[in-house]
């Protein structure tokens, strides 16, 4: 049969997983661990699963990517998404099911991507959202969230806007598209870039609610940035509003 | 003080609910008995709610009514949502509260109540949306259902729709509005009537899935409707789609 590299695009409710990466000897159950082991049972041999993007505990997903390499790998491409999903828990699924060349390897081939921030803007939670968007019960501004958005946009130094203590040396990453998209009471900002470094939308979150509520001013985004500073910008807004929309290749 | 009619507008997530209204015996929590627990504790005396609608388990409700009265009820009407939500578990929460005439009854005076059924129509269901749509895998002809809804609306016997071994003399209801919303991969069917027997909106939309899958054409749902014959109409489908939008009165 050969060697076979299948790309797998995967969603999942990220509420009872500790996030999607192998955290050995903690315990808790990873979104890999749990998809690792249903294609290990297909394939009757150990699958270990390159992903595209690190998502953090109770971070949700829609498009998460991985790819595996399987040299007896029994079930036909069309037919994958069957199989696994018969094995996994009703919280994970594969999407999509695509043979891909050797060398596509999930987060290096990666050019680009989306993720999205929700947020249930009313007095009172939603029952119905509460696992899925983050409750900000002050009237925002969507406007100035949006002004402050585009100073996002192009290619800048992105430091102000990773969590301390997780030093990547480049921190200069490309935001392609930065807009808030309003479903009252839901606001959805979408960040698209060619990659995020560490909490990066959730700072950015976090920050841009500030702009909603009158604390910062749209123009101040451009000052938070040139500062290469993670305490000018907002807080690191809660991991449930987040979903892994689209990874590009 | 006075005695006090107080309504109020509850959403709450039905999956972790036997139903709204109590069942006395079978050990099971109900949304009315955890909604009374926290608005005696308020009120430090039993209060007990009348329900506009009860609501099987498995169904949700971002517009369920109620309402209770109460000699000394001590918390200002505006700020009642604050009292008691500190008090329920997220899952359940009050929206708005208003003080209303002491005749008002919220099931007896209720005009018209407005459901919502949600399918998810694709080949792999959604982690996302498995508590609150059903999983229909096989692509539905939506402009058929649309079609078949249309016999629904005005007044008709719906003896056709109601869960056999649940009696009512009277199956004559009015339907205003049926309506099929498409959000791909998301089909909303709204039906707002001036009341629903047992099963109806769930029985309707079995009904409908039938015409969506070409498996009954659309001029058939008069005939069914006419036969007022539960045997005719489709399967009733699962709770958890269903969800009780709002109350009018």
């Amino acid at each position: 049969m050969g060697m076979k590299n299948i790309k797998l695009t995967v969603a999942y409710d990220g509420t009872n997983y500790h996030g999607f990466q192998e955290q050995r000897g903690t315990g808790l159950a990873t979104v890999q661990e749990v998809l690792e082991a249903a294609l290990s049972k297909v394939a009757n041999e150990t699958v270990q699963v390159i992903g595209a993007g690190r998502t953090d505990a109770g971070v949700h997903a829609r498009g998460q990517v991985v790819n595996f390499r399987s040299t007896n790998w029994p079930v036909p491409t069309e037919k994958i998404h069957l199989a696994v999903n018969s094995l996994l828990p009703d919280d994970i699924a594969v999407i999509k099911a695509e043979e891909v060349p050797l060398d596509f390897h999930a987060r290096f081939s990666a050019t680009a991507k989306t993720y999205r921030y929700s947020i249930y803007n009313h007095r009172v939670m939603s029952p119905l959202h509460r696992l899925y968007a983050y409750h900000e019960p002050r009237p925002l501004d969507i406007e100035a969230m949006r002004q402050a958005a585009q100073y996002l946009l192009g290619t800048h130094d992105f430091k102000s806007f990773q969590a301390q203590g997780t030093p990547v040396k480049d921190t200069v990453r490309t935001i392609y598209r930065a807009e808030l998209v309003s479903e009252p009471p839901l606001i959805h900002l979408y960040l698209r870039g060619n990659g995020f470094l560490y909490n990066m939308v959730r700072i950015i979150t976090g920050t841009l609610l500030d702009v909603g509520k009158g604390k910062k001013f749209p123009p101040e985004m451009k000052s938070i940035i040139e500062a290469r500073n993670r305490t000018r910008a907002g807080t690191t807004v809660p991991p449930h509003g987040l979903c892994l929309m689209e990874v590009e290749y």
